[in-house]
């Protein structure tokens, strides 16, 4: 497409894309927009390599197009969600504007790392969401897809992770690790008291012993009290144990009454195994006193659905909208610049309503179902704030850098706005996105254009 | 951990892991064993770069272990099964011998990029398996996990797709590129017709016209034909049409008539949407005239598990063999060092059984079930032939880098062994893995002393 654009000198006719997904992963109320710094960097420093050029230039393209690629550098301007916003189907997250083949090419770069970090914020606020004020750790690079594990970790911090296993991306990012011995540590010594010892003695700072190698409540929590006991005559305290495999409700209320009563009241209960948003939800119904959730596989995989469906679609070009059309109106996309508001209540939380519009418009009073004919809402009495704003223009950042803890923190209190209705598992409410009656009708004339031509 | 060993000097105990799995994702017969290539370059050149080591400096570790590191080269011996293997539940699929402390530090970047490739591997061959002779391509960067889509990439070609739109999978292993135009390639002209001519001229090899922009049968293939037929007169051919939404079947039949009565008998149909291993196969049992399958999201994601289970544990420590135990006799580990024989039939093809042994042990006459007392299986009349096979040193491989189009053809053929009732998809007939009586007492008389002391 790209040679196609050049050759014909079509490559700086001025165009605008729309990042925006379909469909909510996991049967979920909402999705936590994440990866945007990430992305930020990468079209920064865009540019094709010596390596790259070479081997474009075994794949038949005209010579004069390979020279074009060799000077390109990213120079468009991009509106956007602030990274950790909480967002809905069928709205623009992500406005991208600027020349043709610019913001053409980048479509799988932004696709790629938006819609997988968006997926995994998402997935690890719900684990949020129902493990309260309980402390959530990642334990996933070893069932991450590849360096994608990186990715992974840090939209989990985005999505209210505390900490994580994965010292690269902890290296990367700043962020806190945290980590105890595997069993085979533990089998590595004849017995597992002297492997217990072992570690307190060299790393008594946030020690914390596995106890289900051979046997958790006959072997492994005797042994941790012997040590944790031995700890506390040189003036130390072992942080705590972990649980990794049995019926961790039922370990964990047993090993909670061990530990109390051999005085150990302050050591915490590290759970983990396949946990999931579900498992915690019903651990802690369960009243397991589980302190900690070490969450791998089902995290960093968004396993079930493990994708989020987010396209990037065409909607000017040349100075006029554009849009796509389909046998379902659904897969029908918006046209023109566009602009999303959100519909605040009086008490200035999530109504529960975000309205499309195009950029020129004032805020609408009523908003109309982009599907269902007939269906509108009135939101006049409504305040309404926007959610994109511009970060990057001619391809130059225009807004700083943000840091992960200030990200993360700004989707607590963007997720603390929206209702809990929202967020439950079973059967979320649904979130109304309207468009106004110019976008509406912008989208039906050229829907009717394109059907009757 | 790793501090720990240094400190009380137990990094050189000599020591061997196994790398396994469990359960078998997606509810298959059989995993295809993929990212040896990708491991092995790894470990060749792991190191800590300084930025790594400052990091470290900041976690509190010993300083004297910090300088270990920095001079820690990856100096084990591997033994492993070949790339592109089948291989089934509980067996070793990679053996690693060495020093206590390299052999445990690779163990997270071992299970990130056997457990992904192995999961992709085998999701791709189920679509090779139902789409007989017609073409895969993987369409799947934008929804893949991040840089995990790079070898998400790789991984599909092992398991037996023919092309990518991952240029740069395709720059880094060689592969074939394969692609078309987009949607937002047609919106940005005038007309769809317009769309199709500047592609023809400019890009006239393997020119495939995307046809469901407006309406497929009414204006995407009248126009395909329009130009086809143009190409024709400057002696040219159009490659194909892509089908991107609807309902595929009812569209490719409809579509193949238009273009044959056109006399364009010779333009391939390529479909894509949502494609995996079901769809295709009900596709093409509907007789879909479809030569070509553009698959994205289902195989670069491995969804609906999205995770393979694969472990990484200690066998043998300070020449003594290890095991960890459990509730279950399925999640304890087989302990000493292991080889593993593939049961072959009198014809060549696999029996339906791997045999797992001591390495010093002649082959077996007689495997037992590893969890069921009493189950037994003869295998003495028939062939066995080694799985693992040396293929590093200390540290330096003792084999030939193989070329991913060699494992591709490596796994097609072990595949063709493998009897067809172990590759369906529902119920998969259910591949034996049995232990030799040496091991199997070895393992009863470790769990007996563990759980007796």
């Amino acid at each position: 497409m790209g040679e196609v654009y050049f050759l014909e000198n079509r490559h700086n006719i001025p165009v605008c894309f729309d990042y925006f997904f379909r469909k909510i992963p996991n049967s979920g109320g909402y999705v936590v927009f994440a990866g945007l710094e990430d992305l930020m960097q990468a079209l920064e420093t865009l540019h094709f390599t010596k390596e790259d050029l070479a081997f474009l230039r075994t794949l038949s393209f005209h010579s004069s197009y390979i020279d074009f690629l060799e000077r390109l550098r990213f120079q468009c301007t991009i509106y956007s969600a602030r990274e950790g916003e909480v967002v809905f189907p069928n709205c623009p997250v992500v406005r991208v504007e600027g020349n043709l083949l610019e913001a053409q090419l980048i479509e799988t770069l932004l696709l790629n790392i938006l819609n997988f970090e968006s997926l995994i914020a998402t997935k690890a606020s719900r684990m949020r969401f129902v493990a309260d004020s309980h402390i959530l750790s990642d334990f996933g690079l070893r069932r991450s897809h590849g360096p994608g594990g990186i990715l992974a970790t840090r939209a989990a911090m985005i999505g209210g992770f505390e900490s994580t296993s994965n010292v690269y991306a902890a290296e990367l990012y700043g962020l806190e690790t945290s980590g105890t011995m595997a069993h085979a540590f533990i089998e590595s010594y004849d017995t597992e008291l002297d492997a217990f010892r072992a570690y307190a003695n060299t790393r008594p700072v946030n020690c914390i012993f596995l106890v289900d190698t051979y046997d958790t409540l006959q072997s492994g929590i005797p042994n941790a009290i012997i040590v944790a006991k031995e700890m506390e005559q040189q003036g130390r305290r072992a942080a705590g144990i972990r649980l990794d495999s049995g019926d961790l409700a039922w370990l964990a209320k047993r090993v909670r009454a061990m530990l109390d009563e051999a005085g150990l009241t302050y050591m915490k209960i590290i759970a983990s195994n396949q946990l999931d948003e579900y498992v915690i939800k019903s651990l802690l119904e369960q009243g397991a006193p589980i302190d900690v959730f070490g969450v791998g596989t089902r995290l960093v995989t968004g396993q079930p659905d493990a994708a989020l469906d987010g396209v990037y679609k065409l909607s000017m070009a040349a100075g006029k909208p554009r849009l796509k059309l389909s046998d379902t109106l659904q897969k029908t996309t918006l046209p023109g610049k566009k602009q999303v508001l959100r519909v605040l209540d009086k008490n200035g939380l999530f109504f529960g309503a975000d309205a499309v519009t195009l950029i020129d418009e004032h805020k609408p009073n009523i908003i109309y179902h982009p599907y269902e004919p007939g269906q509108s809402l009135h939101i006049a009495h409504l305040e309404q704030e926007p959610v994109l704003h511009k970060i990057m223009e001619n391809g130059k950042r225009v807004t700083e850098a943000v840091r992960l803890p200030e990200i993360a923190a700004y989707s607590t209190r963007r997720l603390s706005l929206l209702p809990a209705e929202f967020k439950r598992f079973e059967n979320p409410h649904i979130y109304k996105v309207g468009i106004s009656k110019q976008l509406l009708d912008l989208r039906n004339k050229l829907k009717d254009e394109r059907v009757t031509r």
